[in-house]
């Protein structure tokens, strides 16, 4: 392990029998914590280069189990944000392929400091059921296309130690490590076409477009190199995609866009995401995948597709009937804008964890969540307002004084006199 | 700690409460190993400035306890050398300068792999206490003006425990770690004045001028800002110093240089070391410095100081009346140069290796010493040699078939037709 550090330390290129010897080693504690993390900083500092990452990535995927998909002949789909604030596009995307007849398998997690999680918003719908067993997982992918459960089994265990030493010792930071540890989840959970959202901006962990390119580029060929068929769509997190953040409030949101309403950023995004979906699991060209995902929100099937889905799972349906009433928060207050002029930033990260003050996340993994918690955006970056216009309204069951609340949404929100350059939704698609 | 390692991973300063405080809960056990590591390797990657490893320096001396030398009013100095083969300088220029005044109370440290310690050469005198009591010990120095004992107290605890770590995550090889390692432990030590043999060479730390430069400036400047008086001699480890490695073997080639046998590359850099120490002792000339050092040699006076020192700490005299039958070995066998030409090199860590497997070292920390063992060697690197010359005689009283340490000892030695370009014994002084 001493030389391995050396090498790294000096620049050196690892070699397939060292990575493989590492993560094995490390996983079942041959190799103490002060060795490995010694060794991730070396490689935050010197990087990787794309066959070392490969290798890693591989060694980490096989540390554990491997989900067998093959049953789907190469027609399993599965999506993967790095996370966001207020991102609801699996409960979009997902129902939207599976109607399309790809198979979706997939396993999302739970939500934590200022990131929602698919597992917690699911969970807000009264009775749907998150842990299935792994025959049950699988039928009801046969039977209707789509199922979605939380994490489970013993999926790349030698990631699971590794990210958590590395988020203790500053070395998370790292392409190659990042790139590693999402693929090596997603290489194990078996699903043959991975498409990637690739979220860059304040709200974002890559911060920058560069970096958000060299991770996605980084993620493409780690797939292609272990035979599956990535794409990576770089997209905007500098505002919470959507107007929703909060458990419950996303879910109807996403409901809102299966049923059409697809004149908006969230719409735009997950158009874009299933298209890509499709476009990698049957080869189709992606201008027709596009109008073909289009066409299956318009008509209704996606959200049919939908509704078998929650129902499959045990989830209540007929909440969905009266929208207004489902999962309504006893508590509610109007943030207005202190000042005119134009909005020009939404910290999202900020936004983030004041869902999480008002009960809609969780600060330790212990914590209960209130699902009827979070906020409504009114307006968004680049809109302009008024003196006392209104600008979000906060919901809570678990709050009812939104004084101190408000004042941290009013920091996150800057508004000025001259109107902020428009960034693009969606910057790139990254593929080979 | 998070921010630390974050700070130092992208380059930043760290400021001297962070440092202070890295030192002190890490010494108390509050910071994992973990993430001491890599903050290791981020300094080892991204380096300190000479602020910085000032403050690490002045934090691991404080660590624990701090020896009071007041008493002598500023006429404490001590030498180290970062490690060599055969280097029994201290046997030389301790009572040297005892016996021009200095006040000599130094701790020494043991031997362990290709390096050899003074402590360890001290106890092939039968008598020798290498242990002392702190009022036994002090009373000495004022007596006598010299006493050396193996390390005690908790002397610098934080250095301990980080040099372990260090050793085992492949960060020791970074300059300002290993100044403030060295200088944390010298300021807890209480001289002075201190001189630094900084050994450049193969069998070095320090295999390059430029790393010693750096390393012997680094350290001058540690001793600066912590006021202290420092000089640092940068001399050569390409082949060993002497020709004597082994433990008796050593005592008796420093007896003989303090008995006048100065025209040699050892006494040569005795004398510069020796001379350093007074002129920052005494704020002597370094020209007058040295001839004080040879007067004292040849008059006889550093001999006579150095009989009453060993005597004093319990060591039998008598057994240097007959320097031929001292630490004799049971076993010996000459090596022959295996054809004609040049000594082009002597590898002197290998020759390090050679003395363990002698018995005159050890391979782990409770390994027993013969202290007869050694090698004496006839040639060293640029003699020119005939097949079957005598290059040198290898002894022990625990090994007795030399045949395998001997082909050992033919492949660190390499004979060439060219004469090798001759290298300077003692490149330069750094002190400010």
């Amino acid at each position: 392990m001493y030389d391995i550090i050396a090498k790294k330390r000096d620049g050196g290129e690892l070699s397939c029998p060292e990575i493989e010897w590492f993560i094995k080693n490390y996983t079942c504690g041959n190799i103490p914590d002060y060795q490995a993390s010694a060794l991730c900083m070396a490689i935050l500092l010197n990087g990787m280069n794309s066959e070392e990452t490969a290798v890693l990535t591989a060694a980490m995927r096989d540390s554990g189990d491997i989900v067998d998909l093959s049953f789907f002949e190469g027609k399993t789909v599965d999506k993967h944000s790095t996370g966001g604030v207020g991102d609801k596009t699996t409960l979009i995307v997902a129902p939207i392929v599976a109607s399309l007849g790809a198979k979706v398998a997939k396993m999302s997690g739970r939500g934590l400091g200022h990131t929602g999680g698919t597992i917690d918003k699911l969970e807000s719908i009264s009775g749907f059921r998150t842990t299935l067993e792994p025959e049950e997982f699988l039928k009801q992918v046969k039977d209707i296309g789509i199922a979605v459960i939380g994490q489970s089994g013993n999926l790349a265990p030698a990631d699971k130690k590794l990210y958590a030493l590395r988020d203790v010792t500053a070395t998370v930071d790292s392409i190659p490590l990042i790139a590693s540890s999402i693929m090596s989840k997603k290489l194990a959970a078996g699903t043959d076409n991975i498409v990637l959202d690739v979220k860059v901006g304040s709200g974002a962990f890559m911060k920058s477009l560069d970096s958000a390119k060299l991770l996605a580029n980084t993620m493409v060929d780690i797939g292609y190199n272990c035979g599956r068929r990535v794409a990576a769509v770089i997209t905007n997190m500098d505002v919470p995609l959507g107007y929703a953040i909060g458990n419950a409030l996303e879910v109807k949101e996403a409901i809102r866009v299966l049923n059409g309403d697809i004149d908006n950023d969230l719409a735009s995004v997950c158009i874009e995401l299933a298209a890509n979906m499709i476009a990698l699991t049957f080869n189709t060209e992606i201008d027709t995948a596009r109008q073909n995902v289009r066409d299956e929100i318009l008509s209704g099937r996606a959200y049919k597709k939908f509704l078998q889905w929650i129902s499959s799972q045990g989830g209540d349906i007929k909440v969905f009937d009266n929208l207004e009433a489902f999962g309504k928060a006893r508590f509610s207050a109007d943030v207005v804008a202190q000042n005119d002029g134009y909005i020009t930033k939404m910290d999202a990260e900020c936004l983030g964890r004041i869902s999480v003050m008002l009960g809609g996340g969780r600060a330790s993994l212990e914590d209960k969540i209130d699902f009827t918690a979070g906020i409504i955006l009114s307006r968004k970056t680049g809109d302009r307002v008024e003196k006392g216009d209104k600008i979000a309204t906060l919901y809570s069951s678990s709050v009812s004084d939104f004084s101190k609340v408000a004042e941290v949404f009013c920091s996150a929100v800057s508004i000025d006199a001259d109107e902020p350059e428009k960034l693009p939704l969606i910057y790139e698609v990254v593929t080979r």
